[in-house]
């Protein structure tokens, strides 16, 4: 399974909106396609996204017929506007934009065919890092879990989330396959149930017992000592350590924290976003009311009511045991340590 | 709108399960149909369940060609033991069936005719207390509502929950009839989606500005600052003031403490249970994963998962602001509270 890839001069994914019932991959050479299918969460994750965007911005160059550099230039910047706006939360798509910009502006690219060439490389860099630090994760966060451990984790953090194996859900699948983890409770994630249709699959892939509970039931799981860690992914993680991930994931921090269940986030440099100085500022995407006035296409609620449908919450730094990153488990005060880790220490290139 | 009743003889009751895209009342004389009614959650919410499950009662004797005073009494211990298999966690069922066992008992009772008569009459009497405590409670509880408030309220504490017009769903929409309440955000509370098929409902009918949210987003919610208390009722409040209530309500509890939302309880007496000490001790039933795994018919989760699903969770006394009741607010510390108001006083008879 390869969730998202460059193949042949084309972006290949597989359309996460028909899981599990289907496994149904699109072939796209139109940027905007991509743009789409990340709208539509037809690619989503934050890591994951950010892929997507790059080989779109390379689809967008690589696909016109630019006879100068200068028009070539603009084709891209044009892809670029067209793909920040197709979801503001996760800054993996605008680190991988703005990584892509920035190596198109390069002075010694001289030709049309170079830029092509140069951004592509960047986009396949972007892919090839994720693969990495996806494996660096699962080293550093299996090493946090004790024998005999059951977890919980929110909305899916696997390999449909990232170009590699995952971030939280693959350090559980990582110390699965050590012997440590017996089993797994999966949040199923209102509104969209990326856990009961996406982590679940994963997991049950992967011959891990599985457990979906709803979403209000991780609290009991963690009352009655159920689970002896959380782990989830970001969506961004500001400078200060407050993150920014899937709706819920701050209510079940918050009761992690009533009963000393650690409660750990896993995610790449990618994800960290230095400009942003505490979760209060990080942009939340609201979704559209139809995803929870109707399931599987069945309205559920009378009609006339309003809907409130935040996509990501903030959760505090002061409830996060320790984030998981590529550079190593960071714990608090997570200012300093994110500013050594990811600020001077940088992803490597 | 009466949800559940006495009608010539018969039970009349309304289909909870078809709303709110039908409006269909049921008439039975058959009170395996009135238990069934209550499993299926036809029927449902703490007090409609014991008011439901005494004129269940009531229709086993009524409709019986009991010959003998004896046999009259054995077809009703029958039927008092269908009855309490029904559902195990709202206490109101089993305190209403103790009632009617107790009428039955009385030795000035001499025919079947009067057997009959006593325990239509003690099951009427069921059903007028808790039209009178939906009063109470909803003029005691909306003293606590300040003008210009948002409030968040978790499953159906309505009319639908009540013989009365309901609990703390009463209470919000009293104080929406007194200028106070400007906006109400329903949880749509999974498994069964009571908020957003019921609740959002009952406070559309009322004219009430309804915003529906998954049950995850109550703490954004709560934690932006868009909610100025929580109101929620309870299955069954235990001697110290732990409170059983709609799974999810120990979450939201837990986020409302850390923004110093008030969280009340409402709840009448024939909800608390002096018998159970805390909230560890009472019997939480599970549901079949089925509401899980599917939405409206419709399979979301793959096969071979397993599922865990509580109908319940338990909030400790100490996250609650107040519990309301027909005897008036009780504060903590909840022990002596409970039992000067609920141990002593008892309910009216």
């Amino acid at each position: 399974m390869r969730t998202i890839g460059w193949e042949k001069g084309k972006v290949r994914f597989l359309d996460q909106t028909r899981l599990p019932h289907e496994e149904i991959y699109v072939l796209t050479d139109d940027f905007r396609t991509v743009g789409e299918a990340i709208r539509s969460l037809r690619v989503r994750g934050a890591p994951a996204i950010g892929v997507a965007a790059a080989y779109g911005a390379a689809l967008a160059v690589g696909t016109a017929d630019a006879l100068t550099l200068a028009e070539g230039r603009r084709i891209l910047a044009d892809a670029v506007t067209y793909l920040a706006q197709s979801r503001p939360t996760a800054v993996n798509l605008f680190a991988a934009l703005n990584r892509i910009s920035v190596v198109a502006s390069h002075s010694e690219i001289a030709t049309p065919a170079q830029l092509r060439q140069a951004i592509l490389a960047e986009a396949e860099a972007i892919e090839r890092e994720d693969v990495e630090a996806c494996r660096l994760l699962a080293l550093h966060g299996s090493e946090l879990i004790a024998p005999h451990s059951s977890v919980l984790t929110h909305c899916n953090t696997g390999a449909l989330a990232t170009a590699g194996a995952g971030t939280a859900l693959n350090v559980i699948i990582t110390a699965h396959r050590q012997g440590k983890v017996v089993r797994v409770f999966v949040d199923e994630t209102r509104p969209l149930l990326q856990g009961a249709r996406l982590t679940a699959w994963e997991l049950l892939r992967a011959g891990v017992e599985t457990v979906l509970i709803t979403d209000s039931t991780a609290a009991t799981v963690l009352q009655r000592g159920m689970a002896q860690a959380v782990f989830v992914g970001a969506d961004r993680v500001a400078a200060n350590g407050d993150v920014a991930n899937k709706t819920g994931t701050y209510a079940i921090a918050s009761v992690a924290s009533r009963h000393a269940v650690p409660f750990y986030v896993v995610a790449p440099g990618s994800s960290f976003d230095l400009k942003t100085p505490t979760g209060q500022e990080i942009p939340i995407e609201e979704r559209d009311p139809s995803e929870v006035t109707h399931i599987s296409g069945i309205r559920v609620a009378p009609a006339g009511v309003q809907v409130f449908s935040p996509a990501f919450d903030i959760t505090p730094n002061q409830l996060i045991t320790a984030i998981v990153t590529e550079m190593g488990v960071l714990r608090p005060p997570y200012g300093p340590a994110i500013e050594g880790a990811i600020g001077k220490g940088r992803v490597p290139k």
